[in-house]
């Protein structure tokens, strides 16, 4: 017997199973609304593809609601309301009430800076502004930019050290930053656990969920969060550069000072009064004229993951990374050796992260056989299982593909 | 001889003359190019109508760029270079050299909120932040709220007195904030001398160009401009929301100290380092991942207005915004005395402003006989002369139906 098997038999078997399978989930129907065109989407933690009728839902919003109404169709076609309906949607697949999520247009960057400004206020006596040491890195520069602003202190630090700061020196931290979804190597945090601790020092907890939402369970009103924002175009599908939203739980609504005073956030924007005056609600952290017709794709993108519903995305989404792993064990054990994520699907979130010499190349050698993954330089590979519209097939088409290429690089 | 000339036999000449001046001015071709359906769009101060063929560019986009390349398309498609690429179309437009605006893909009270800070951090030691009373409200808003960040003190003032503080007080202002076009009156102020007298001050002068782009002749480089922002939807036609973009002089770049600090703007965003490097030139204004679907309507409303240029633009402006004045003489010449703005078309921006008893209900009137204007409470009118789609004949119409509702009003 040979350590490593001949994956030309070994995929009779697999793709057999991979055909049982895809028939019996009935998640795989969706897929069909999609418009995959053959390929293999493994990098829907960066930008999955357009459901198949997207371009008709713009050219209607063009057509028939902008073109006859103008300016109107902001009151009379629900445009004015986009932002806190997409809101309301995000709401129920993040496990908050209603009213507390708002998408008011702008990047997750700058999202993010007006939610940790505000944290940050919340705690005007604290120095520390506390920061995973793992955050993608646009989190890391904003928290930078905002405590230069305030006068703060930046401490980054990960896994025991994150927590023993707030345990230890918690009194001066005024908002800890972090993500439920590790974005590199796909470990899963525990929110609950970790905003406890944020309250426990008196800080304020703040989340990225870009890597979290539309694809885990984060109950954000159950955990007692109280800050939160994410990206619209990952597992949530709204295309790119998909505007980010921003979660303020209602018992902070009154408390909090924003930054981004735009007026769309004024209690009567339409008034055009000389003094701001926030709005009621979560209606107070909107900000300028948020853009439209990226507002009208994530809107549209958020319907068949509600449809769904997220315990049953997860659970898809846990089945085809095990699949994935089951796949790679029987053609070619020895890769499981570079797996980064943990090898327990409860202690991951959408995708898994593989250690590969070349990692660059073997992503481009993948791409050209129609699977698309992405890598992290130097040598991680990350295969993301968005349960919307990837099947079992495609699964095992790609770890296919993944041995082929590594076999044909030594 | 009556005081109130009979309005259905005074619009037989006025008729023959729109004919005739639609037949001679060559830009009325353009019209054709816009899903006008009708009616006559005097409110593209607001919102003007898309192209006719915005949907199927968007189409393009997402059948054939996103869904085929998916991520790659940033790359492969050229999203990635739209914030610079879109930004170097509005330099032709504004009197800028290339390389110093970009479009983030943020909103414009957010976009003006960056340029504040900035602007402001490039004068520590002074202490106070100036701005036209008659501002936009969301300037008002964001200029207070960044005052509040830095610990500034705003001053509002208008005209003469805005003039005298720069004169009088200007070794404390950081900086000063005004407007080409008051959005209320259609004035237009002189961009050079404003520019000149914050220079004078050691201020650092900030323009909101929101209701000039795209129509007046705003010369950036030449008036000595320091900072300047404006919206995508009004006259640039972008549509609803479209992203606002940032002025940012190259002898500023190396100077400015940027808030919003997000990934986009880095050197090497993809090497995902952990410290901010601000990129070389005008990308260092960017921020997150920009809306694109939004970007792409923005870019493709921008083509007309370049292939016209801004000298006929305007001219034709003034043509259309002169004989609408013709018109109301001829038909209601008492109307005038309600006139706001001023009455020298060299000393408006594309817009009149009219004084009327029950504005609004006048604006709804008349989008009841398909004439769309705005209104601004309690008795200000407001109607655009955009000059890619508004013909002469439907300047005529205008006119004859806003007499016709205030004759029905007596």
């Amino acid at each position: 017997m040979t350590t490593q098997p001949d994956t030309s038999t070994s995929t009779t078997p697999l793709w057999d199973e991979a055909q049982r399978r895809d028939t019996a989930a009935p998640l795989t129907a969706s897929a069909r609304g999609f418009a995959t065109d053959g390929t293999v989407h493994l990098n829907g933690n960066s930008l999955g593809p357009p459901r198949a009728d997207l371009a008709g839902e713009l050219a209607s919003v063009v057509h028939d609601q902008w073109a006859p109404r103008q300016v109107q169709a902001w009151f009379r076609d629900g445009w004015l309301d986009l932002p806190r309906s997409i809101g309301d949607k995000l709401a129920a697949l993040l496990g908050a009430a209603p009213g507390q999520i708002v998408v008011a247009g702008e990047t997750t960057s700058t999202t993010l800076f007006n939610a940790l400004i505000a944290a940050c206020r919340l705690r005007p006596d604290r120095s520390v502004l506390l920061i995973e040491a793992s955050a993608f890195p646009t989190d890391l520069y904003i928290a930078d930019s905002v405590a230069r602003l305030l006068g703060l202190r930046v401490v980054t630090a990960s896994g025991e050290d994150f927590d023993s700061c707030l345990r230890g020196n918690g009194r001066h931290v005024a908002a800890a930053l972090a993500a439920p979804v590790d974005f590199r190597t796909g470990e899963r945090g525990t929110i609950g656990r970790t905003a406890a601790l944020c309250h426990a020092a008196g800080a304020v907890s703040v989340w990225d969920l870009s890597h979290a939402a539309g694809v885990l369970p984060v109950d954000l009103d159950a955990a007692d969060v109280d800050l939160a924002v994410g990206c619209g175009y990952k597992y949530l599908g709204g295309g790119p550069g998909a505007p980010a939203f921003l979660y303020l739980p209602t018992r902070l609504h009154q408390e909090v000072d924003l930054p981004l005073a735009g007026w769309h956030g004024h209690a009567r924007p339409f008034d055009m009064t000389r003094t701001f005056e926030p709005a009621a609600g979560i209606d107070r952290a909107r900000t300028g004229t948020p853009p439209l017709l990226s507002l009208v794709a994530l809107n549209h993108a958020l319907d068949p993951l509600l449809d769904v519903g997220v315990p049953a995305l997860y659970s898809r989404s846990q089945q085809l990374s095990e699949f994935f792993l089951e796949c790679l064990e029987r053609s070619r054990p020895g890769l499981l050796e570079g797996l980064v994520s943990p090898r327990d699907p409860d202690r991951r979130g959408g995708h898994l992260a593989l250690r590969v010499p070349d990692a660059e190349r073997v992503e481009e050698a993948l791409a050209e056989r129609g699977v698309l993954i992405d890598s992290r330089p130097p040598d991680l590979l990350r295969f993301a299982f968005a349960p919307l519209y990837v099947t079992y097939e495609q699964v095992r088409r790609a770890a296919q593909d993944l041995c082929d290429v590594l076999e044909g690089g030594q």
